[in-house]
C-alpha cells in the first residue's frame, strides 16, 4: 500500500522508527513528522506562524509544526504521493478512553481522514516501551487485512497494543473507548529561582473501564482496536434543546 | 451564577473583555484566560513545560499556556470559586461544522465539561467582529434561560451569534454541527531571506450546511446553538468491525 | 524628550508601568514591548517566524517577538515617532557584570543604539522589588541632565538602581561591568511524568566586584551607571594573532 | 583533542555533520547541538522553561534549548568529557561584523568560553552554502596549529570561510569585526488570512569594511579570523562620564 507515516512524538522517536523500517520493506512510505516532540497537541493547527520543513537524510520530511500540520500539509501539496491510508505511530504511551481528544498521534489520524483518506493511530501502552516491534507487527498485520477486506474509507481506527512480546499478546479486540477519572490536580511547585509554576495534572485512572473498553481489552493483554468517529454534535440532545430555546 | 471565563484569543481580547464586562454586573466572575492568542489551540495541553500564572491589573489571572489548559488549571486548583459554569468565548470568527475540532474556544469549554461543569463557548461569525455586545447579550441571555431551567449538568453548548446588531438576529436555532469541504491547500511561499515556508491552508467552504445545520442557522442571521458530545468512539460500526477483526 | 520604552519582561510588566507612569508626565513616550516575560532573550531576533503587533487599550504596542524585535520593529517602521532616546525597563532584577551579555533589558538598549539611538537600560536590583518609584525617578532625573548635557549619541548607559526608598539611595557611580564565577551547574530533575529535564543553572555569585565595579557600587547602595560599547573585536590581541596565524 | 560541538542550526543541520565527520578521525568529540533552527538566537538562555535531551541514534544530544543552553547545559553536568576546547558550526551564513552580536554560532563559542574554555565559531560565507569540506579543513587546521601553539585559554576566534574549494581560498587573515549599515527596515505584510505581520528586516550592508576587517578579508577569498573578547564596558567613557555624574 501507499501510507504516509506521522506521529506526535518526533522524527527521531524510536517508536516512529520501528513501524518505518518494518512497513518499508511491505509498502511505499514518505515520512512527514514534527521535527519534536508534540505530545499533547491535540489537533491544533499552526495558524499564526508558516511552518519549514527539512528534508533528512533518510528522506524524512520533519516540520516544525504540529501532527495535524504535518498531514495537513503533506495531503495537500507537500508530497506527491497519493496514500491508500495514514497511518499515526507508534506513540510511546496508551491512547485511551479521554485520551484520545488530547492525542497528537489520534490528531494526526484524524487530520488524514478529515482529508478523505482511511486511517490508523497506534500506540503501545507504556510511557517506556520495551515491545515498539510488537506493534509494528500489529500494524502490519491490520494493513494486511485491509488490503483483503476494506474498511469503510472515512474509518478512523485507534489501536492500542499492549507493551508485551508478540508471542504473548491475548488476541484482539473491538472496543469503545472508556473513560477516565478527572485528571489529577495541577501540581504546584517553584522553578530553581523561586518563581511558582505549575504543571498540569497527569491523565486520571480508568473510571469506565468495564468490558468492551479499550481499557479492559489491554488490561487483558489484547489489541484494542477502536473505530472513531469525528461527530461532536450530541444528536439525541437536539430535540429536548429545541424545547429549551423555544423560551429564549 | 458563579462563572469561569476563559477564551483563546488571549486575555487581553476585545471579545473576552466586552463579554466579562456584561457578565460582571450580574454573576460572579473569574478569568482564568491565555497570555497571548491561542487560536488552532484544540485541545492541546502543555505537557513538556510547567505553565505560569499573572495576575493582571483588573483581576484576570493569564496563563502562558493554552485554553485547555487555562481551564485545567482553574479547575484543579488554582482558583476558589466554584463555578456554576465555563463560559469561553467571545471568539473572533465562526465556530462552525468542522472547526469545533480544532477550536480552542471549544476546547475550553470542553475541559470544563470534561473535569464536570457545563459549560458554552461562544462567537462571534466574523474575523473583525463590529457587534461583541450581541453576542455578550446572547450568552447572558442563555444564562438567564439556564437560571430558569438548568440544561442536563454534562452539556457542552456551542454558539455562534451573527456579528449584527441585536435588533436584526433572527431568533435562536438549535442545529447540528455542518461539514466543510476539504481545507484549502497550504501556501507555498519564501520567506524575505529566500527560505520556503508553508501556510497551512484557511478551513475550507461549508459543504454540509442545507437546513438543520449550524451554518445555515448563522447564514439565516439566527443564533446557532448546537450541543456538543465529546465521545469519539463510532458506535454503530463496531459489530461490523468485530466480524472484520474475526479474521485478524 | 521623546523616548521609545521597551523591557524584557513584558508589556504587563509591573517595572515598565511603573516607568511609563512617570515619564508620561514629562515626556512623550511610545512603549513597544514584548507581549510576554522574555527575560534571558539576549539579543534574539526573531528571524524564522513574522511578528505579530496588538495595540493594548492603554496604547502600547505589544509584540509576540524578543525585546530586540520591539525596537528594531519599532525604529523601521512601526512607530512615527523619532525618539530622542530608547529607554528599556525597569527591570526585575539586576543586570550587572555578565548578566548584561544575557539580559533582554540590556539587549533592547543595545538595539536602540545599533539603529543610531542614545539608550539607557534600567534595572532595579531585586528579585521581587519594592521600590520601583526610585528606579523611575532615578531615570528621570538621567533624562534630565542629558537633557542639560547630553551624551554622544552611540552611548549605552546600564542603570542598576538598589531596590530602596529614595532617600537611602547613597549617590550615583560611574561603573565597569565586573564578573561573575562560573554560572551554577544545571539542575538536573525529573517532571511530574517522570521524565527528566534540566534547569539551567542561576548567575554565579560575584567574581570581579572590587572597587569600581557596578557590583561594589550597588552593594554600597548606590546608582551603578556603566557605558557600554558593543565591539566584540579583542583588539590587544591582534597583533599576537596574527604571528600565530602566519604558520597556518 | 577533547571537543566539544555544537552550533545554532540544529544537530540535523549538515553543517555540522560534515564538521563532526571531519573532526571524528582525528579527534574525541561530543555534540550537544539544538534540536532544532536556532539562527538568531543570540546568548539567549531558556530560564523560564527546563529543557530536555534527545540521544540520537549517532550518538548526538539534542537539546530543545538555545545554543547557549547547549553549552551550557554540556558544560556543567550534562557530558563527562572536560573539552579541550568548544567548536561551534559550520553555521551556514556569515557571521561577520554586527552579525557576531545575533548570532547563536558565535553564542555557543561565547558560553564555552565563558565558562573558561577556549573557543571557535566556524562560519561559511554564503547561504546555501556549498563547500562546507572547505570550512571543515579550515577548523581541522586551525586546531591543530592550536596544539602546536597554544592560544591563550580565554580566546574566542571567530572564523568565516569563503564559500569556495579549498584550493581557491587565498589564505588567512586575522582580521578586526567590521560594521554593517543599519539593518533594512521590517518588512509589514499579511498572512493569508488577512491579518498584518511583519519580518524582521535582513542585517544591511557592510558599512565598515575596509582593510583590516573580517568583511575586507572573506571578500578577498580569505578567511577571516576574528578575536572576540566579551568585555561591554566602554573603558574610554568612564572618565568623561564620571564628571558628567557629578552633577546628578
Amino acid at each position: 500500500m501507499k501510507i504516509l507515516l506521522s506521529n506526535d512524538d518526533g522524527c527521531q522517536a524510536p517508536g516512529l522508527r520501528c513501524l518505518r523500517d518494518q512497513l518499508r520493506s511491505r509498502h511505499e512510505l514518505v515520512v512527514v513528522a514534527p521535527d519534536r516532540n508534540r505530545s499533547g497537541a491535540s489537533n491544533s493547527l499552526t495558524i499564526m506562524n508558516p511552518v519549514r520543513v527539512q528534508r533528512h537524510d533518510d528522506g524524512s520530511l520533519c516540520v516544525d509544526g504540529t501532527p495535524t500540520d504535518c498531514v495537513h500539509l503533506a495531503l495537500t501539496g507537500l508530497i506527491d504521493l497519493k496514500p491508500d491510508i495514514v497511518v499515526s505511530g507508534i506513540n510511546a504511551g496508551a491512547n485511551l478512553g479521554d485520551d484520545t481528544l488530547y492525542s497528537g498521534t489520534v490528531a494526526a489520524a484524524m487530520e488524514g481522514r478529515h482529508l478523505g483518506y482511511a486511517a490508523i493511530a497506534v500506540s503501545t501502552v507504556s510511557i517506556q516501551p520495551q515491545h515498539y516491534e510488537t506493534a509494528a507487527r500489529v500494524t502490519l498485520h491490520l494493513l494486511e487485512r485491509i488490503q483483503q477486506q476494506p474498511i469503510p474509507g472515512d474509518t478512523i481506527l485507534n489501536v492500542n497494543v499492549p507493551d508485551l512480546p508478540w508471542e504473548e499478546l491475548q488476541g484482539f479486540a473491538v472496543t469503545r473507548a472508556g473513560n477516565r477519572h478527572r485528571a489529577e490536580a495541577a501540581m504546584k511547585t517553584t522553578d530553581p529561582r523561586g518563581r511558582t509554576i505549575y504543571w498540569i495534572g497527569a491523565a486520571g485512572a480508568e473510571a469506565d473501564c468495564g468490558p468492551g473498553t479499550d481499557f479492559h481489552a489491554v488490561a487483558a493483554g489484547k489489541v484494542s482496536i477502536t473505530p472513531l468517529l469525528v461527530d461532536l454534535t450530541r444528536h439525541n440532545m437536539l430535540e429536548h434543546l429545541s424545547q429549551w430555546a423555544t423560551q429564549l
